[in-house]
């Protein structure tokens, strides 16, 4: 942000900080209105062409496009449902309105509407939203948040914490290839509990310090440009399997700490050299 | 209940249900008052002895046994911390003040406080309740209802669902040992979509009618009697993998429709004679 003299950085900050909460608030409207509609899944296919999932990421992604449009029009945006579209800012919002639509289609509520903002060196500030439950992590531009059903709650990733003591979160138990899986299982052997099935809601669970490690592979850009904001606003750290920048998606390690990042890379580095990435 | 004239099985019903609503209510206000709270864990286990999950369930389970001593000092208790209190009644209340420790422990939203009466017919109605998120599910004695965050919502199993379409939950990818894990996984690969990690949540979902099957293992009584008691109640299958009984815990399915659980069970029953449960 040295582009930008100090008082207008403030009011950038301010700008991007506010309308990210406007994103995030107007997806988690359309998400809602169709979540848990599964029952009606087949009526609604044969009247629209879509079911309920595809419908609420395609509406919470074209309610954050209009808003962009109207708050940030020189930004460029890269979207999940609807692709890129340059901007003349050097900034990007990189949006996920449903990240986890299996999650999503199947009734669980650790799915989340994804948001960042990013500049050339990768993402500023993001947002993890949960709309079912009410959970909202931000973090980035000198924040680092948390609201939920029990009220505001500081964002601060658990340190201290080795490897054979760490809790470990993935999505799929597979993780990626068969070679990715291979070196996922064998930093899960040496933790002290594996849990699967939560999508990006893993990343606020250790933003938040009750997970130590989530790893995952196979990922899109719009997967992980939020939660990477998220979990480094908390202290966290985040990086591909071999220590450099995941922000474009592929294969990411997210660790509560510096020391036990370095020993579960450690571990995942032997998958080869940097940039193979799925 | 054939034991009881209607209007005293009526009044009997009425005590039961709001007992049970009472007992939700006590344990949903003490795990949440341990719930996240790993952050303070090493120094809260140097002072008392107890990680907050423990000291969470003993509260829990505790303050449920004062409403029963005081609301139904006639009926047995099993409760998953303190064992078996007889009863005078015939009935028992089967207790898990917190079900899935390790969701609870890693701050996930899907464990549950499950509560159950049972006669000599096994579980008469039962409770699956969420505090966190605030959703409450309820069946039996002629109720299946839902409560959350976005209001009541009928508790109806969904039907007209095949194998191929199916989305199948469990908890552990592993499921159980070594044989069943096999069994699993041959059902497993037949359906749309497998998920892990809900513990309890995954048959309230199933009543709800967004999830086709769950299939576990290794469980315990107070695992299974206030889940089965909900599924049953929202027209669901459940019974051990040879089509038996389940309320004892051991390898248990719950499906939406008895073509789906028939579906499902002749591949699982391959795993031998009655009876061998875990």
């Amino acid at each position: 942000m040295t582009l930008f003299p100090p008082d207008d950085a403030l009011q950038l900050h301010r700008s991007l900080i506010d309308t990210a909460h406007a994103l995030a608030d107007a997806a988690r409207a359309e998400t809602l209105a169709h979540f848990r509609q599964s029952g009606l899944g087949a009526e609604n296919k044969a009247e629209t062409g879509f079911d309920p999932v595809t419908e609420g990421d395609r509406a919470a992604e074209a309610a954050m496009r209009a808003i962009l449009a109207e708050r940030r029009p020189g930004d460029g945006i890269f979207g999940e449902e609807y692709g890129r579209t340059e901007g003349t800012s050097g900034l990007t919002w990189v949006l996920d309105p449903i990240d986890g639509t299996r999650g999503f289609l199947s009734g669980t509520p650790t799915w989340g509407v994804l948001i960042a903002v990013c500049d050339a060196t990768g993402p500023i500030y993001g947002i993890i939203d949960q709309p079912f439950i009410g959970e909202r992590f931000e973090g980035g531009l000198g924040q680092a948040g948390y609201q939920g059903p029990l009220g505001p709650r500081p964002l601060k990733a658990r340190r201290g914490v080795g490897l054979s003591e760490a809790l470990l979160f993935s999505t799929y138990p597979e993780v990626g290839t068969q070679a990715e899986g291979e070196l996922f299982r064998r930093v899960s052997a040496r933790v002290r509990l594996t849990r699967y099935g939560t999508d990006c809601y893993a990343y606020g669970l250790l933003a938040l310090g009750h997970v130590d490690l989530v790893i995952e592979a196979g990922l899109q850009r719009y997967d992980v440009a939020g939660p990477i904001a998220v979990v480094q606003a908390a202290g966290g750290i985040v990086t591909d399997w071999n220590g450099g920048p995941a922000d474009m998606g592929g294969r990411l390690i997210a660790a509560g700490s510096p020391e036990l990042h370095a020993e579960a890379l450690a571990i995942l580095s032997g998958i080869g050299s940097a940039g193979d990435a799925a």
